[in-house]
Order: structure tokens, then sequence, then C-alpha cells
């Protein structure tokens, strides 16, 4: 059917445009990364009269007499809205909601091959916090969870925290979260080749933007030892003056310890460097780490430490980097932790889903552990069904669960 | 990867929900109809490193340079939100946006069938009509169309008209154009079969919604005779003081004649009824329409006139049905439509588009023309190809083409 229409896929590009550039990224982007497919046959009368009219009508009647049935007989409980404003696009920065949707559709296709789970790009037209709760909140009848995406902080907070209030369904902004349940299981696995417990360790955590925040309350969360954040200026500390609301609740949350100054005087017998800043730490502070530190140096391209640098003093180190061993990488989470919320119908993603996430990606290395292998490859194909079986498994625990 | 998922889709209903009512209808729906396809490899970290971070940068980069190279590299161009309030959802009315959720999906499976265009269906939880153009203009980024379904009269109206001032890709509302199209498609083969033209015929249109007052403006615009419209009071005309605002323009816009009074009276001499009412028209007022008549009884299941008394007195009958010959369905249209305008990236759909269409649809019958023979199969693959294509080429002479 349709065979002879032009697909605007095969067509030449925007006239008037630039030849396209020649790089295998732009070829492999052309006419986007993802389709619509029908999962039921739409060939002739019979097929027409079932998923479409009059067939169809009962199927919407029985949805208005029961609600919940919307689950059963429609996709919204297999497909997630990935939604952004564009303002905080990879290292990118704000580049507007088009420009960032070719990420967005990767992750959508991401969400797919690692998790089974249908997603959508959603790229709103603007950036007031307040406009895309509304916005969210009115698209969710046709969802069954949300991703929020690259919304730049402290925005990303506040959209958050609203929308799962409003909602029924989970709302996970992945760069908080995935970074810090990815995090959290290379953490558990180091501390655990070196014969430690997370109470052990005191982190410190360069960068106070939305991963960072997320990775401190997580690791809090999880019973760290101590852990502190430094943003541009320093140490996020109680005795500063300049700080936002998000810094403020932080500040009265982390460092024990009771540091002040600089991210150098932090990491002074710290035992765990996480960052998440894209700045640079010098050689001589990390020399200062506590024996058998770990160093998470998670910027991309460029990490903090340069693992070369970072070996010399750490027994552990990771990156966000496929290029080197340990890679820090959210699609070991997302997917996983959608598959199994969707499964069990979740209403949130609630702190213990989060954690038992962290676990099942940690459990899954196994006797593989070592220092270059605390985490598993964002390859390895029995990551995601850990991630849904333990997330479900929290969720009916947690009782979020609604089947 | 992820082959080990539970696939929610396959799990059994929800809990403590009644047993499954054996339909087929049922069957077939469980689990939605629709899933999302990823076109590109995802399989390794080569595959990853172009799909996603950290070659996607570039392509993001790109984009932000040159804005319109969003619909070279991303599936933008080739997706189109289907939109509903779900307030007029087929005949069953205001069922809310879960319930239309069925509909939506199968209206998308039916743009993928048939026109090889993308669709994602979004159920909005609000009928505030400029809650739902605030809506629609915000996701806008992420669409390359909007088609609009199952709104009610007249919000359809005002929604339509503010979303295409302050958009610049089509918004198309197929229970209005869709419609009016392929009756206008079928009403110039009928005419050509009984020797005449559109402006030698006199039409009465009976329903004064969405549908109804589409029909009666676009048959204006192609050039019919003359035209009127009755609601449930009888003939819409310029003495009645009950008139919504759309209802006036219709009064001042058609009936030339002069009639008022019942719909009965206006289909004495009458050459076409075009009923998308859902009433029932008398025997004896059909018996009173001009000779060579023709009657489109479209109330779907139950034709305002049923078949076999409209063959008595008319020469060519149609409905909505698909069990009778002539079957004026929507999908004859809108996936053609939708393919002709991404192709060439129209910003608008124009009335020479829409008039392009139909004349497309119309000449697809060709020599099978006949009295049981005015409309083309909705299986025909001929038909879409041939609608994009009119489409395609109409943008392009009327000046809305971007390439």
């Amino acid at each position: 059917m349709a065979a002879e229409i032009v697909n605007p896929r095969s067509d030449s590009g925007t006239e008037g445009a630039p030849e396209e550039p020649f790089d295998p990224a732009f070829a492999l982007h052309r006419g986007g990364k993802m389709a619509i497919q029908a999962t039921v046959p739409v060939r002739n009368k019979d097929d027409l009269s079932l998923a479409y009219t009059p067939g169809v009508a009962k199927v919407c009647t029985a949805i208005a007499e029961q609600p919940e049935l919307v689950h059963d007989y429609t996709w919204k409980s297999q497909v997630v809205a990935v939604v952004t404003d564009g303002t905080a696009v990879l290292g990118l920065g704000d580049i507007g909601p088009e420009a960032s949707l070719p990420v967005m559709e990767g992750k959508a296709i991401l969400f797919k091959q690692f998790g089974g789970v249908d997603a959508v790009p959603i790229a709103l037209a603007t950036t007031d916090a307040d406009e895309i709760v509304e916005t969210v909140v009115r698209l969710a009848p046709s969802f069954g969870g949300v991703n929020l995406e690259d919304i730049s902080a402290p925005r990303c907070f506040e959209i958050e925290r609203k929308l799962q209030e409003r909602l029924d369904i989970p709302v996970f902004h992945d760069d908080q979260h995935g970074t810090a349940i990815v995090t959290l299981a290379a953490l558990r696995n180091a501390a655990k080749l070196t014969g430690r417990t997370l109470g052990d360790l005191r982190a410190v955590i360069s960068g106070a933007g939305a991963a960072g925040v997320a990775i401190a309350k997580f690791l809090l969360e999880a019973g760290i030892g101590d852990v502190c954040v430094a943003d541009r200026k320093g140490v996020v500390s109680s005795d500063r003056e300049d700080l936002t609301d998000v810094k403020r609740e932080i500040a009265a949350l982390t460092n024990k310890a009771g540091l002040s100054g600089s991210l150098e005087t932090a990491l002074a017998g710290a035992d765990v460097f996480i960052g998440v800043s894209g700045g640079t730490v010098p050689e001589a502070a990390v020399a200062t780490m506590a024996k058998d530190a770990f160093v998470f140096a998670m910027a991309n391209p460029n990490p903090e430490v340069h693992p070369d640098v970072a070996h010399k003093y750490a027994a552990v180190v990771a990156t966000g980097r496929s290029d080197y061993p340990n890679q820090i990488n959210n699609v070991l989470a997302f997917p996983g932790i959608f598959a199994g919320a969707l499964q069990v119908r979740a209403s949130r993603i609630t702190e213990g889903m989060k954690i038992a996430a962290a676990d099942a990606i940690a459990g899954v290395v196994g006797d593989a552990l070592a220092a270059d292998c605390v985490i598993p490859s964002p390859f390895d194909d029995r990551v995601a069904p850990a991630v849904a079986a333990a997330v479900a498994a929290a969720a009916r625990a947690e009782g979020v669960a609604r089947r």
C-alpha cells in the first residue's frame, strides 16, 4: 500500500542548503532515526472494521466506563514522552527545541533498543517552568511515563517536583537520577572491591547542577559516610551567602565534615571524587586523596581528571567515555527503570526503586568485578532485564505498583 | 538486546478488571496498535557514537546554526501529531482523552499504512480552546504537521484558525476538511456521470457541526450552484435569531435560494442531499428531490436515508459504510494530503491543495465511473500517491511549499 508515494526521507535535502558535510553522523541522521510501526494489520475491510470503526467504538466505550482499561487496550503503558526545552543539551547548552531533537530521537531509540520501551521526542517551544508543567500535565493522558531530558538547573528540579505532584505516572529527570543511579552502582562495586562499605566513604562532588545535586542526595539516601558538593566558587557550605534555594538545601543536607573553601581543599583525604562539572582538577589535588581512592571523572569529552593521571593515585577510575573502562553511562539505567515501572504501572519512581536499580546494575558485574570492571558495559544485555525486574519488585514492595 | 524483559503487551490485564469480553476488537486492541521503531542501528559502541554522543552533537550544532536543517536530520518532517481533546469521538461524543486514544492510535496507523506518514496520538487533558492552542504551539517544534481530530464544534473552528495563524506547519482538522474533500470528489464524479457540472447543482446539507460547516464552505469554494445547511431547527438562514457566530457566517455565505423552514422543505427540488447529522430523513422528503438526484447519507452506522430507500429516487447513492458501494471515507484523503504537504514542507494546507486532493481522488476512478463507483475503494493503492502528488504540486503552485 502507498508504495509509490515519494518518501520524504529519500528526497534530497533542504533547497539552497549547503552540501551535506562529509560526515558519517550527518549521513546517519538524514530523515531522522525513528518511525512509527503499526502492530496490527489494516490491509482490508475486515481489519479496518476491528482496528478502526466500528470495532474501535466498543473499546473506547469500555475505557470511558472503566478508565484503567486504557492501560490494557492502548499503547499508553508502553510509551514514554521524552520531554525537553532544549536548554541544557549535552555539552552544548541552550540550543533550543529544534536543535535538541536529534538527541531526543537518540534517547527514544535507546529506550526501544535497550528496554523495549516506546518513546516519543517532545521538544517544547517554551522555557518557562510553569508552562512546561502545564503542557506536560495536558499531554499525560497519552503517555505511561515522562522522561525529562536536558532541562537546565534549577528549573529542572521544580519542573520534576511539580509534575510528579500532579501526575500519577512516573516522572524522571534522567540527567539527575540516571546519572546518580549509575554512579551509585559503580561506587557500590568499587567499595566492595576495596573491602569497604558506602558508610566508610567520604565523597566530593564537583558540580552543583542537575547531576551533582541528584548524586549528592542519592548517595546520602544510600548511606554514604559523608559527601560534599563544590560549585565554581568552592564547597557549597551553609556559611556561604550566595546560595540558591537548591544549593542552600544541599548545604544543609551534606558536608558533615563542615568543610569550606576550594574543591582542592575538600579533596584532601577524600575517598571519592565525582566530577560532573566539566572543569579540570589539578593533579596535585588528586594526589592528596585518601589511599584506595575512587576517581569518577564523568565530564564528556574531557574528564575532569585524565584517566592516566587518575590511575597514578586512585584504586578505581571511571569516566563518561566509551573508550576507557568503567563508563558511567545512563543507558544502563533509564531503559530498564521505565520498563520495570511501566510493567507494574507504577505511579512514580521512588528512592527505593532507584536504589534497587543501582543494586541491579552493580549485581550484573558479579564475579567479573575488578578495578577496570566496576560497572557493566552499556551493551551487556543482562542489565536492562535485571534493572526492570528489580524496579518492578521495588515498586510492589513500596506500594506504588498498580498491578 | 533486552530480549528477556517482560513485555507489558504480553502480560495479563488490569488486576481486578473483569474478564476480557469475548470480542475480536478487544483482542486486537490489547497492548495498543502501534510501536516505535529505530531506523538506524544502535547495537555497538560505534553505532552509539554516531546516533548518540558524541556524533549527535555535530548534528545538533548544525541545526542550531541553520534551523531549517531540522527537516533534514530529524523525523520532524515525517511525523504528524494527531491531537484531540476527546470531546467528539466517533458517534460517542465527549468521552474524554483516555477513552479517545484507541481512535487516535487507529488514525495513526492509517497515516502510516496509507500515506507512509508517521503519526503520534496526543489526547489532551483540557477542553479549553486557548489551552489547546497554547499546548499545540508548544509541541510544534517536534512535528511536521498537526491533524486535529474529534474536537467538538464550535471550538474546533477557533482552535484550527488560531493554530494555523501561529504555526508554520500544516494544521488540518480532518473531521472538517477530510470529509469535505472526499464529498467533493464523489460529487464531481456523480455530476460527470449524469452530464452536469458542480455549478448546475443545488445541495442541502443536514448537520451544522464540524463536517457540515466545512462541506458547505468547501463546495462553495469549488463552485457549487447553491448550498444550504440545516441543523436540528431547520435551514440555517439569516432570518433566524438563534444562530451561533459560525452559523451566522454560514447563513451569510450559503442559501442563495433564500430558503427557510425545515430540512424537508429545502429538499424539494434539490439535486444533492448530504447527511452528516445522524438524524433520519423521511422517504417522502427524498421523493421530492430533483431528477437524477444524489443522496450522500454519511451517518454511521445508521445513514440518514437507508440506501435501499435512496436508490428508489436518486441516481447516485453514497454512504459512510463499508458494506455499501461509494463509501465516503476520510482515509482516501488525509494520508495523501499530509504525505504531499510534508514532502514539500508546506507551511499550511490551502483551499487549492484541498481541491487538488479532491480532484485527484475523483480522477483515480477514471473509466470505472458508474453509479455504484463514483469514489475509489479505501484500499485502492493508487489513491494516496495520486493525492500526495497533486497536493505537493498545488502547494508549489500556491507558494506555500518550502522545497
